[in-house]
C-alpha cells in the first residue's frame, strides 16, 4: 500500500513535470558583483524550492567574458553556493551537484550568439521531449547595454508560442522623468508590458515584503487605525555608516534621493499608504491601488526637503574624478523630505522619509506611530505595558541591521496581538536590556523571520512565479518620478548642509516641520560651501518697497513675492474678520496667482477661510468644472485644500439653463446682485488682480465697450484670446474694494510694466491704468523680472 | 543725617496713612471652619503684608453665635495665627498683638445688628480722626444666609460717600444656569457688579495665577508655540485620594463636575486658552478676553464626557442620609471631559478636565504638552536633553502635593529657559529620581515659589487691591453655566462606571478619545448597577434581516444599523463609479441622518466623494446657510470633513433673486433641469429617505397636491410643519433611482411603522407608501425601536 502510494506520488510529479514544463533561465553580467554575491545564490535557492513541483530548469550564465574564463568564474562561483541551514549536508550535495550540471555559462554578445543560444535551447527540449514554460533574462549589466540586448533577445531569442517571456530590470531606471520615459519607451518597443520585470530590490526585503501581508492578515485590528485619525506619523528610514568613497563617479549622478528615496523609500511609502485591495493576492489590484497611492501625493516643494552632504565628499570626488581644488560638488548624501498624502485617510499625516551616508548607524525602518488619544487616569508609575493606551504604540517594520541585526515587525503589546504566518515568522527571543524607539524590546510583540532570506533570492522567487506587484511596472515607475522629478530640479543649485559624519554629526542633521516646510532644528548661521562657479545668491531675501504709479510698489524674487503677498492677504483676512466677522476676497484667474494660491492653502494654517467668502474677478464662459475655467482653477488649487463653507463660495453664474453667458440669463445681474446683496456697500476686502502683456485686467481689455466705467458692477465682455466670451467684474467695482492687489511676474511683463509707469488714466488704452481705488488702498506686487527686466 | 530720614520716613508714613484711610473687614461665618483654617490667617497675612503701607484696619469676626462664645472662639483662632518662618518671633509676637487689638467679635443677625456695626464703624472713624476708605464683608455662610445679609448691609451698612464696598462671596454660586442667574439677579439687586467678588479659590493657587505672569514674561518665546500647530494637547487635572465620606449630603446634589469642573478647572483652561491681552496687569482687559474665551468653547455633548463613581459611595450616602438599601446614587465622584476650543488658535487641540475622588494620589497640574515636529536623524541613545527636540516637549503649572509636594513651574529644558520673577520663584533644588511626566525632573528647567502662600491669602490680599480679574464675574459666571448646564442636564440619567478607590483602580478610568467622543478605554461587559428603572440592553448587537412591506428589511440597534447603512452606501458608491464613473446620491434632512452623514464622513476613508455628486431630497425654503436648511445639516455633518468638488454639490435652489420658492423663480424646474442634464435617464444610484410620523418622506406630505403622481420631478409643497415651504422631488421622480434606502428610528416612529405595514398603496393617505422604485431596489433600515418598539 505504502509502496503503491509513493510510486503514484512519483508518478503525479513526473506528470507534472511533463505539464509545466521547462524554464530557462539567463543570467546576464553573470560574472559581475551583483550576480556573483546574490543572483546565483537566488537561482540556487529557486532550483532548492522549486525542484519536483513540475518544472525542469536550465540556467545560463551570460557575459562577454571569454567562454574558457567565463567557465572558471561560474564555476568558482557555483562551487560557493550553500543550501539552507537546515538543509542534511548530504542532500545540499546532491542538490548543489544538480544545479552545478543544469548551469552553464555562455559567451552572450552579438544577436548572433543570443540566435546560437536560442537553438540551443530549442534542440534541448526537443531532445528531451519538454515543453518551453518560458525564458527569465535577468539583466544584470550596465543600461547602457539595456537596448542591444533588449533587441537581440526581442529578435532572435524569443520563446517558442504558448510560452512567456520575462525580463528583469535593474537600476537605475533614468535619473528624471524624461530620461525614465526615454528608457520606458526604448524598452517598450521590445518587450510588453507584462514581460517586464523592474527590480527594486527592497521590494524583496522580508521586513518590506511583509507590509501588504500584516495589513491584509490583521485587518480587523488595523481598519479602524490605520487612518490619519490615529496615525501620528509614519517614518520612512535608511541609514548608512558608510560614505561613497570608490563609488563618487556614480554617486555623483544621482545623490542620495534618486539613489534612495526615488525608488527605495518611494516603494515602501506606497505599500503604507495605499488603500488595501480586497485581495491582496491579485497583482493587477494590488498595481492598481499603488498608482493610486501615487496619484495622492502632494506636490513636493524645494521647502520640502532638507539636504546635507558628509565632509569629506567633495574631497572624495576631487580625488576620485581629478578635479580641481576649487572643486566643490552639490551632491546630496543625506536628504529628509516631508510627504502628504492628500486623501481623505491620510490628510494631514506626515510621512518623513529620510536617508544619509556616514551616518551614526546602519539600519532601516518604517514606523507608524500613532496618536496618543488617551488619558490615563493613574499615576505614570503605576501604568502597565500591556495595558496603558498612554505609552507610545506603535508598529514597525525593521528592514535590518541597527541594534536588532535582523529583520523584524514590531507591534507594541497596548495596540494589539498581531497575526503573522507562524511557518515563516517566530517570536524574537529575549534580548533584555535592548531599548528600541524609546520602548524596551519587551514592551512589542516582536517577530522575526524563521529564516532570513536575501532579497535578491525572494524576488527571483516572484519573478518565477510571475508576481509583478513585487517589482516596478512602468506606470509606476514614470509616476515616481512625475513625483520626484519637480523637487530634483527645484533643488539642483542648493547647498547643502555639511555634516562631519557618524556619532559626531550631534544634531546638526535633526529636522522640523511646521506645515509642509522643512528646516534643519539648528539654525546655520554661515554656509560653509560656495555653489560651482554660482556667485553667492543674496542670502538676505529683502523685499523692496517703492512706489509705481504713485502707489506702494513691492518687488522680490518670486518665492519671496508670493510670500509675502500671502502673509499680507492672511494679515488682510485676519483684520477683517476680526473688525465685521468676515472677509471678502475677490480672486483672478491665470496661471500668475496658483503659486499663491497653494500657499495660501497650504502654508497659512491661521487664515480665517470659515469666515472667507471667495468672489471671481473674472470668469471664462465655460462650464465651471471646464479645465479652461478660473473656477477650476481655484478648485484644484486652492478649494481643495480648505474648508470653505460651501455657500461661501460664490463662482460667476456663466452657466445658466445649460448655456453660457447668454444675456437673456441675466447672469452679471445676478452676480452683481449677490454681491450687492453679501458685501457691505458692495466694498470687497481684497481684490487681486493680474496684468496682461496688453495691459489688460481682470477681463476688461482695451477698448472694451463696458466696464471700464458706468454703472454695471458686472459685465459681459469679449477677450482677443480663447474662449473669447468672458464676464468680469467692472473698474468701478474694483474700484470700491478696500484693497487692491495687483499681482506681476515674469520677464513678458517687463515692457507692459514700463509702458504702463509712464501712462497717465487711460483705460480706454490701457485697462489696468483705470485701477485705482476711490478710498481703499492699491498695492502693486511685481517680481523682479517683471519689474527690473 | 540718619535721625533725619527715618523721621522723615515716619512722618510720611503717617500722612501716607491719614491720605489712604481706614479699611473695615467684616467676616461673616468668622467661626466656621474655613474661617478658622484659611480666612483669618489670611486677614492675618493682609496685616502683615499691609501695616505701615498707609492704611489702618479693623477686623470685624461676624457670626450668629452668641457674643461671649464667639468672643472665645475668635481669641483661640488668634491665638493660632502664624507668622512667615523667615520673620523675627518677637516682631512677629508684636505684630499678631497689634492684629488681635484691631479684631473683635460681634454677633451680626438682624438688620439693626447692621446698623449698629455701620454706627460704631462711623464712631470709631470719627473718633480717631480717620477717612474711610472701605469696608469688605467676606462671606463665608451657605448661600440661604446670602439674601438676607446682602439686603441688610445693602440697606444698613454701606459705607459713607467716597468710599467702596467690596463683598466676597464663596461658592457655590447655583447648580445650574437658572440658578445661578436667580442669585446673581438677587445679589445684584443689592450690589454693584464692582462690589462683588466671587472666589474661586483655584485662582489664588500660586501656579494658577502664575498662568497669565508666565504667558505674559515669555511671550516671545510663546508666541509662536502657544496654539494648534505646536500644542498637542492640554491636561488639567485635579486628583484626591479623599472620599465624600461625611459630605454626601452635600456632594450628592452637586457631584464632581459642579464641584470641581464647572468652578476651578474651568477657570484654569480660560487663562490658558484665553487670548493674552496687551497689558495683563488690566483686570478689565483680562476679564473681557476670558469672556471671549468662554465663547470659543465648543458645546459639550453627552459623548464629551466619562463618569465614575467610587464603590462605597452609595453605601455611605444610605448610611449618612439613611436611605433605603435599595438606593443607588448616580451622582459622579469621577469625571473626564473633553473639550474644545473652537478658535484659529486651538481648533482641534483636545483639552482634557479630569477630577476625582478616591484616586490613587493627590495632585493638580495643568499640562501643555507640544507636538513633536522634529525627526532626530542620530540613534535615540544619542539624545541629549536640552537639544534634542525629539524628546517630550512640555510646560507644566503644577498647582501642589503629588511627588513634588509643592507648586511648581515646570518647563522642558529642549523647550526654552523661562522667565520668572526671581523674587518670588526659585529653581527647585536637585530632587535625584524624581521623575515627572515621563522624564527625570532633571529635564525641566523647574522652579517653584520662594515662599508658599494660601490661595485665600493670596487672594485676600487681591480683594483689598480690588484686582478683579482673580474673581469671577456675573458675566464670567454664567457664561460658565451656559457652557455646562446642557452636560449636566444630558448626563442626570447616566450610569457611572464604579471603581474601587485608589490604586486598585488600576486603568479602569483610563479614557481615551476619537473625534469629539470619550470613552473608557477599557470596554465593560456589564454594568454593576442598574440605572433606575431601565432594563439592560442586549449585548449582542446582531443585525436582523426580514421582509416590511415586501421589500428587504434591516433592523438593528441604532449604531450597528448606521454602520451597516454606511457600509451598504460605500458599497454602492464604490460600484457605481466603477461601472458609470460617477455616483448620485440625493439626500434627505432632518435629524435620523445626521450619525450617518458623521459615519461617512470620518470612518470611510475608500469613500469615492470626488465622483459624487450630492443631490438634496428636499428642502426647507430658507436660506442655505439658515441652520433650518437641510443643506446647512449637510454643510455641518458631511460637507465640512469630506472634499467633494465644489460642481459636484447640488443644494436646492430655494433661494434666486433674494427671495424663497417664488412660483416665478421657477427653482424647482431648474432643479430638474440640473438633474435631467447631469443624472442620466434621472435615474439617481440612491435616494435616502426617512419617514415622518404623519407618513410622511422627503416633503411631501399627506394629501399634497403635488408630487404624489404627475410629471413634474421636483415640486413645491407645503408641510404642516414650520417651515411651512418646501421644495422635494416628487414620488415619480424617486421612483426611477437604482435604490432607496429608508431610514426609520426611534420609539416615536413606531406607531406609524406599525400602521405603514398594514397600508396598502395609498400615497395620499401615507405618502411612504407611494415609494416603489420601477425598476429599482426598496430597503428598509429600522432600528429596533422604530421595528419593535
Amino acid at each position: 500500500m505504502f509502496t503503491v502510494a509513493v510510486c503514484m506520488a512519483f508518478l503525479a510529479c513526473l506528470q507534472a513535470q511533463e505539464l509545466q514544463g521547462h524554464v530557462s533561465i539567463i543570467l546576464l553580467g553573470a560574472t559581475g558583483d551583483l550576480a556573483k554575491k546574490y543572483l546565483w545564490q537566488g537561482l540556487f535557492q529557486l532550483y532548492l524550492d522549486e525542484v519536483g513541483k513540475g518544472y525542469s530548469f536550465s540556467f545560463h550564465g551570460a557575459a562577454l567574458t571569454s567562454t574558457k574564463q567565463g567557465q572558471e568564474l561560474i564555476a568558482k562561483v557555483l562551487e560557493s553556493l550553500s543550501c539552507p541551514e537546515d538543509m542534511e549536508p548530504g542532500h545540499c550535495a546532491e542538490l548543489k551537484g544538480q544545479f552545478q550540471r543544469l548551469s552553464q555559462y555562455r559567451h552572450l554578445k552579438t544577436n548572433e550568439d543570443y540566435m546560437a543560444l536560442s537553438k540551443d535551447i530549442e534542440a534541448q527540449l526537443q531532445h528531451e521531449g519538454l515543453r518551453e514554460a518560458g525564458r527569465i533574462f535577468y539583466f544584470s549589466v550596465p543600461p547602457f547595454a539595456y537596448a542591444d540586448i533588449a533587441r537581440s533577445i526581442n529578435s532572435s531569442c524569443r520563446p517558442g508560442p504558448g510560452a512567456w517571456l520575462r525580463v528583469v530590470l535593474e537600476k537605475p531606471f533614468g535619473h528624471d522623468y524624461v530620461s525614465a520615459q526615454q528608457l520606458a519607451t526604448e524598452l517598450g518597443s521590445f518587450f510588453q508590458e507584462e514581460e517586464m520585470y523592474r527590480v527594486d530590490h527592497y521590494l524583496g526585503k522580508q521586513a518590506v515584503a511583509q507590509i501588504l501581508p500584516f495589513r491584509d492578515q490583521n485587518r480587523k485590528a488595523l481598519d479602524g487605525l490605520w487612518n490619519r485619525h490615529h496615525v501620528e506619523r509614519v517614518e520612512i528610514i535608511m541609514k548608512e555608516t558608510v560614505d561613497a568613497e570608490g563609488r563618487t563617479s556614480f554617486y555623483e549622478e544621482y545623490g542620495v534621493i534618486r539613489d534612495v528615496l526615488q525608488n527605495h523609500l518611494t516603494e515602501v511609502l506606497t505599500l503604507v499608504a495605499m488603500e488595501l485591495p480586497y485581495n491582496i493576492s491579485s497583482s493587477k489590484a494590488v498595481l492598481q491601488h499603488k498608482l493610486q497611492a501615487f496619484q495622492a501625493l502632494r506636490g513636493l516643494q524645494k521647502g520640502s526637503a532638507v539636504l546635507g552632504q558628509y565632509q569629506a565628499y567633495s574631497r572624495q570626488v576631487r580625488r576620485e574624478q581629478q578635479k580641481p581644488d576649487s572643486f566643490y560638488s552639490l551632491t546630496p548624501t543625506f536628504a529628509g523630505i516631508l510627504v502628504h498624502v492628500d486623501n481623505l485617510r491620510w490628510e494631514g499625516v506626515p510621512f518623513i522619509l529620510m536617508s544619509g551616508k556616514a551616518l551614526d548607524e546602519r539600519v532601516g525602518y518604517i514606523r507608524i506611530l500613532f496618536r496618543n488619544q488617551a488619558y490615563c487616569a493613574q499615576n505614570e508609575k503605576r501604568w502597565v505595558v500591556d495595558q496603558s493606551q498612554c505609552l507610545p504604540r506603535q508598529i514597525i517594520f525593521y528592514i535590518g541591521h541597527g541594534e536588532l541585526g535582523s529583520p523584524a515587525v514590531l507591534v507594541s503589546r497596548n495596540l494589539f496581538r498581531p497575526s503573522l504566518p507562524s511557518k515563516s515568522w517566530k517570536e524574537v527571543e529575549g534580548r533584555p536590556g535592548l531599548h528600541l524607539f524609546g520602548r524596551p524590546i519587551s514592551d512589542y510583540y516582536a517577530y522575526s523571520p524563521v529564516r532570513e532570506q536575501d532579497a535578491y533570492s525572494v524576488l527571483i522567487s516572484h519573478i518565477f512565479h510571475g508576481r509583478k506587484d513585487s517589482f516596478i511596472t512602468t506606470e509606476n515607475l514614470l509616476a515616481s518620478w512625475v513625483f520626484w522629478t519637480p523637487l530634483l530640479d527645484s533643488l539642483a543649485h542648493e547647498v547643502p548642509r555639511l555634516y562631519p559624519g557618524g556619532a559626531e554629526n550631534g544634531f546638526l542633521l535633526d529636522f522640523e516641520f511646521s506645515g509642509a516646510q522643512l528646516r534643519f532644528c539648528q539654525q546655520q548661521l554661515e554656509q560653509l560651501v560656495p555653489g560651482p562657479g554660482s556667485a553667492p545668491m543674496p542670502s538676505n531675501f529683502q523685499v523692496l518697497t517703492a512706489k509705481y504709479r504713485e502707489s506702494p510698489l513691492i518687488s522680490a524674487w518670486p518665492e519671496e513675492l508670493i510670500s509675502k503677498l500671502a502673509d499680507d492677504i492672511e494679515a488682510t483676512a485676519v483684520r477683517a474678520v476680526r473688525r465685521f466677522g468676515e472677509f471678502h476676497l475677490a480672486l483672478s484667474g491665470g496661471s500668475s496667482p496658483v503659486p499663491l494660491l497653494e500657499q495660501l492653502a497650504t502654508g497659512h494654517f491661521g487664515f480665517p477661510w470659515a469666515q472667507t467668502h471667495l468672489w471671481l474677478v473674472d470668469e471664462r464662459c465655460v462650464p465651471l468644472w471646464d479645465p479652461e475655467s478660473n473656477f477650476q482653477g481655484l478648485q484644484a488649487h486652492l478649494l481643495r485644500y480648505i474648508r470653505v463653507p460651501y455657500y461661501n463660495i460664490h463662482p460667476m453664474p456663466v452657466h445658466l439653463h445649460q448655456r453660457l453667458c447668454a444675456e437673456e440669463d441675466q447672469g452679471a445681474q445676478m452676480y452683481a446682485s449677490e454681491i450687492s446683496a453679501l458685501v457691505t456697500n458692495s466694498s470687497f476686502d481684497l481684490v487681486l488682480l493680474g496684468m496682461g502683456t496688453d495691459g489688460h485686467t481682470a477681463s476688461l481689455f482695451p477698448q472694451s465697450p463696458a466696464g471700464l466705467d458706468g454703472t454695471q458692477p458686472v459685465v459681459l465682455t469679449r477677450s482677443p484670446y480663447k474662449p473669447h466670451q468672458r464676464m468680469s467684474l467692472s473698474l468701478p467695482l474694483i474700484n470700491r474694494a478696500r484693497k487692491v492687489a495687483v499681482l506681476v511676474m515674469g520677464r513678458v511683463k517687463r515692457e507692459i510694466t514700463m509702458l504702463v509707469s509712464r501712462a497717465g488714466h487711460e483705460p480706454k488704452k490701457w485697462p489696468i491704468s483705470g485701477v485705482l481705488p476711490s478710498s481703499g488702498q492699491l498695492v502693486w506686487y511685481m517680481d523682479y523680472e517683471a519689474f527690473l527686466g
